[in-house]
Formats: C-alpha cells, structure tokens, sequence
C-alpha cells in the first residue's frame, strides 16, 4: 500500500456520513465525547474516502507541534526509563506526544537537538550529554524552550530541575558514619556530569565536617554503569595490598548493584555486615528483596511535573524582547532517604 | 519567548551567511559533511534571523514524515525498555525519529493509535494492547502500516514479529523434566495475550508428551508484573494444605524475579536445590549476578530490524488495489535459551 494523497476533507467526510463537520473532528479527537454510533459512521466513511486529519498540517497553522521532544541517555540505567515512562504518560494525559532521542551519557547530543528542533517541537528535554552554545541559543531565538533534566551546567542559560545532590549524600554520609564506618570508598560516575559530581562533594564534604580525616576517603571510577561499579569494585577488592573500606557510596542506584553483585559474588562478603553500602536514585531494581538498597528516592514525578510546567511558561511567555538576558534556575527538589538493608540502622 | 513566525527562507539565511542554498541545508542535516566554519557561520545567521528548517512542512509535500509511532506496553517490565531503546536507535542511525506511546497490557489502544495516525507516521509498532478494526482498516485504508511485535492477533490482518514462544518453552520444560521435576505451577501473564498463551501451551504440551499427568501441571496468574508474580506465588505457598511444586515456569523474566525473591525471602527456600525456577525474555535484570535466571532470550535486536522491515515493504509497495486482502503473517524467530543458575544443570 502506497500512501495516498489526502485532499478529501473533512466536510466531504461530514456528507457522506451524515453528521456535522464538528462531528467529524470529534470522531478524531482522542477522548472526545461523540456517541458511538456517530462515531463508528464518520470512521466508515473517512475509510471509505481514504481521509485522515493531519495534526502536523494543522500544527503549522497554530504554532504548536503539541510535541515535546525528550533526550534520554543510556537507558542501560533505569532511571532514564522510569523518567521517561513519567513523561510519557504525563504528556499523554495532556494531549500531546514524546519524540524520544537516545544519546549515551556523556556524549554530544547537537545531532538529535537539531532533529528535535527541525520538527518545531513545542519544548525540549535533556536528561543527558551536552550540548553547543550556537544550537541553545538558536532554540531560544526561534522559542524552543529546553529544561535540563536531572542535570544542569554553567554553559548556558538553561532551566534545569533537579533532585538536591549534595543534600541528599549529606544524609548517607551522616547514615553510614553513624553506623560505624570509617574508611570509606565512592564510586563515582560520568566525570563530567554535574550530578555525579554534586554527589561526590555532599559526601566528602560531610564526611570532612565529621572530623573523617581525607586520606580515609577513596575515589574510584564506575563508568555510570552496573558492569563498570561491578569491575571496579572487583579489581579494587582483589588487591590485597590496600586497606579495604568499610563503606562504599555509589553515585548512583544502578552501580550500588554492581558492587553489591561484585561483593557478594566475587568475594563473599556480606552487605551490610562486611561492608555498608549506599546508592543514590531509587529506582525500583534496587529495591528489589535481592538488594534492597540504602539510598535517596529522587521525587521523579514531581521532577516531570516541575520540567513542564517550566516548559509551558518558557513558551507561554510575552517577552519578545531578544536582548533579554533568559537566566539559568536551577529548581532543587528533594529526595527521600530510603532506609533499606545495606547500612546497619542505628537507633538514635 | 513566543513562537516566531517564520517566514525567512533557506535563500536570505544563505546570502546573509555568504555560502550556497545546499550548503544552509547541509548545516542542519545531522551528520551531514560540511566544514565546521561554514557550519558556524550558517548557524550565527539562522540565529539572527530566527530561521529553522521545517520537517514537518517538508514532510507534507514528500509524503513521508520520517515518524515511526512506537506504543509500548507496561515499561516497568524491563522487556519493553529494553526493546524500545532498540528501536530508538535503529531508528535514529536512518534518520527517522520515534514518537512513543505507552498503554498498560491489556488495555485498548485505539485512543494513541489516533493521535499517532493523526501525525501522518510512516509507520506504527505496537507492542501491546488491543486495536479496533476500524482504525487498523482505516490505517491501512491511508497507507500507515502497522507491524505487531512481540504479539499476535487473529483479529486484524497485521504482521507480527515475534519469538518463538512454543519451542522457547518447550525446551524449558525439557529442562526442568531432564533436572527431575515432577511438578509443575506455570505463572502465566495477560491472560488475553497471545504470548503468555503461546508460552502456556508449548510448556504443558511438551511436558504432557512426557508423560507428566494433567493434574501434576498446575497454573496460577502471575498478572504479568514482579510484584503480581511475588504476590501469587507468596500466597500459593503459604498454603500447607497443598503439595508444592518442585518447578515453577514464569512466562517472563519480571515474573520469575518476583517468584524468585518471593520464594528465597518468604519462604526461604533455595533455588533451585528445593525448587526450580525458569523465566522468559532475557531482560538483563534477570541475568544479575542476583538472580541468573534459567531463561529463553529473545532476540530483540533481530526482531527490531525484522519489524522495521517489514513497515518500510508494506510502505514502499505498490499495490494500490484496494480490494486486495492483505494477509496477516506471524514472523517468528528463534530465541536462544541460556542456561542460568535456576534449574540445576543435567549432563548428558
């Protein structure tokens, strides 16, 4: 079957099934009330004439692609499919659509950024990867709004939701220096990714403002990843030479699993007994009975709530005044800690 | 910002730059090979005067909006993440781009299936869900294929990739006869759903070619989901009153998760040594060191370029002949079975 041209319009589709031409765009509007007789003969008749509306013809008419593109990164980490789930249904239950784009954590994401823009999507959103100067601010120039998510950066002038970091690590560093521990090992992820690095200072500089002295405090690298925490970890372990520490922080949930594997697995060590351990994320793998991890939930719907209602007013907005400088917020949300069973609890 | 109007064509953006029409196309073709100053130099005037290329415009005159419509199922299985990133990607290194729906298993897709006909898609993938006739008539009516993955139907005449799910759950069932079990409980999915069918009856056909009695074969419903299958399998064996299995055949991986947690911190009973244990899919939650399911694997990626090539012959055809039946074809491909930890391993 080849595609049809589409010059019948709705109005021809109306005669033939005998209802107005109102009637007709009812039938083609997702959850529209039409009775169901009414409907099933305008959707005999538009088969009948092969006739089909056109949201993006009409999108052009009206400014409004009803589209937000959303820019996820690695999905190996479940937290960029449970976020996206969100936004899907979120975007969903208002009327419009998601135009995904992967791009791995870390890497550039100027060629998906241009596709999303050449759709004239309504707004963008960045979970992930970084972006060029000259494309932001082209998007602002045209009115594409974009909003960082679970991200944020110094380069533009960007909107960016995010959960509290450094608040966040605060409480797991206080959690597991309460339950004993003294040596401690992070594992950190995407060097460049503000987020990673936020989780690593909240930390460290808890663990300092408790007296830990810094040669206690060992960093490693994790990749982000759940085979990069679990090698890292295997390679650190292995060496008898160091001084193994008695608390490890993953930056995030997904590479918590990874030590938690290697540990158990590679050298049957017992969590929490042998050795705490503390992720970062929440997402629902880690609170599986077989790791039930101690870490912070970040608040994920509220996260998506925040991204479009920050996407909205962006667009929504008056200012047509170009030399105006558009400040960069980042929007701080907090997480919740999640007791689990990989730090010992201390009853206070 | 507001959404400008925008009336500047390729031409005014090229004279400003100083360059050639195709050159302003190239700077916004991603990947496109043009050299980085002249790049930068159509960028600064696009910038300046607020132009953007239109794919959706050039989308109406080339009959061709480079939009596949994904609609994924429930996204807190693993499986359909999993395969939905594959598809982004696939998609995106040919230049077209995903627009993504979710509908829970089970439930009526007819409402996202509209909104995605409505933007003209080349293509639509469902992975999930219920369709009307009348709107997969009138899609094929206008030219939009639509490809089934991982499901069938008897319903509509539609393509579908699929696994093999009868000789994938044959061989389980071989496994979990040749390691001793004697009885069985079959965790089944989405009772509507041709998989979980499919899964149900290859595992109980080949056990009854066995010789195994009906009324060692025991079924329960696991609701397709890791805390369905946790929950029924928790309740099951809190029953003394009845014999327990000695094996258990989840019809997916997130089930046999839940089974699997279920089993060890309720009941703690060890996998496989007092029972057996075996899933479906190969999602990589699944494969951690934490649960190493006994499984089949799907073959995703095959399936995906399967699928993707089946939209673009149904498109690219050039039968226009309407009264033509379009006949219905199931493509099924083999999964691998991976051994696992969960059914002890037999030599033979």
């Amino acid at each position: 079957m080849k595609r049809k041209p589409n010059r019948v319009t709705s109005h021809v589709v109306a005669k033939l099934a005998g209802v107005s031409q109102p009637t007709v765009s009812r039938a083609f509007t997702p959850s529209a009330s039409i009775a169901k007789d009414k409907r099933d003969r305008v959707l005999a008749a538009a088969k009948q004439l092969n006739y089909l509306p056109n949201s993006i013809a009409s999108s052009l008419s009206k400014a409004h692609s009803n589209i937000v593109a959303v820019i996820v990164g690695d999905m190996n980490n479940p937290f960029y499919a449970e976020s996206l789930e969100i936004f899907i249904n979120r975007l969903q239950a208002t009327g419009r659509q998601v135009l995904v784009f992967s791009v791995a954590d870390g890497r550039d994401c100027d060629d998906v950024l241009m596709r999303a823009l050449r759709y004239h999507v309504d707004g963008v959103v960045v979970t992930s990867a970084h972006l060029s100067s000259d494309l932001v601010s082209l998007s602002q120039g045209v009115g594409i709004p974009i909003t960082l998510f679970n991200r944020s950066t110094a380069d533009h002038a960007l909107n960016a939701v995010l959960c509290n970091s450094i608040t966040g690590s605060e409480i797991l560093a206080q959690t597991m220096y309460d339950a004993g521990a003294r040596r401690y090992l992070i594992v950190r992820g995407d060097p460049q990714g503000s987020t990673s690095r936020n989780r690593v200072k909240g930390f460290r500089d808890k663990l300092e403002s408790l007296a830990v002295l810094p040669d206690a405090i060992e960093e490693i690298d994790g990749d982000s990843s759940y085979s990069g925490a679990f090698d890292t970890i295997s390679e650190r372990f292995a060496d008898d030479g160091i001084q193994r520490p008695d608390a490890i922080f993953a930056v995030n949930d997904i590479m918590a699993m990874g030590c938690a594997d290697a540990l158990r697995d590679v050298f049957k060590l017992r969590i929490p007994e042998d050795v705490m351990l503390a992720g970062f994320d929440g997402i629902r793998p880690g609170q599986l009975a077989a790791y039930q991890l101690t870490t912070i939930r970040q608040p994920i719907e509220e996260m998506v709530e925040k991204t479009l209602e920050l996407l909205d007013q962006t667009s929504m907005s008056d200012d047509d005044d170009e030399t105006d400088q558009i400040t960069q917020t980042d929007h701080l949300l907090a997480g919740t800690f999640v007791p689990g069973k990989t730090v010992p609890s201390t009853n206070i």
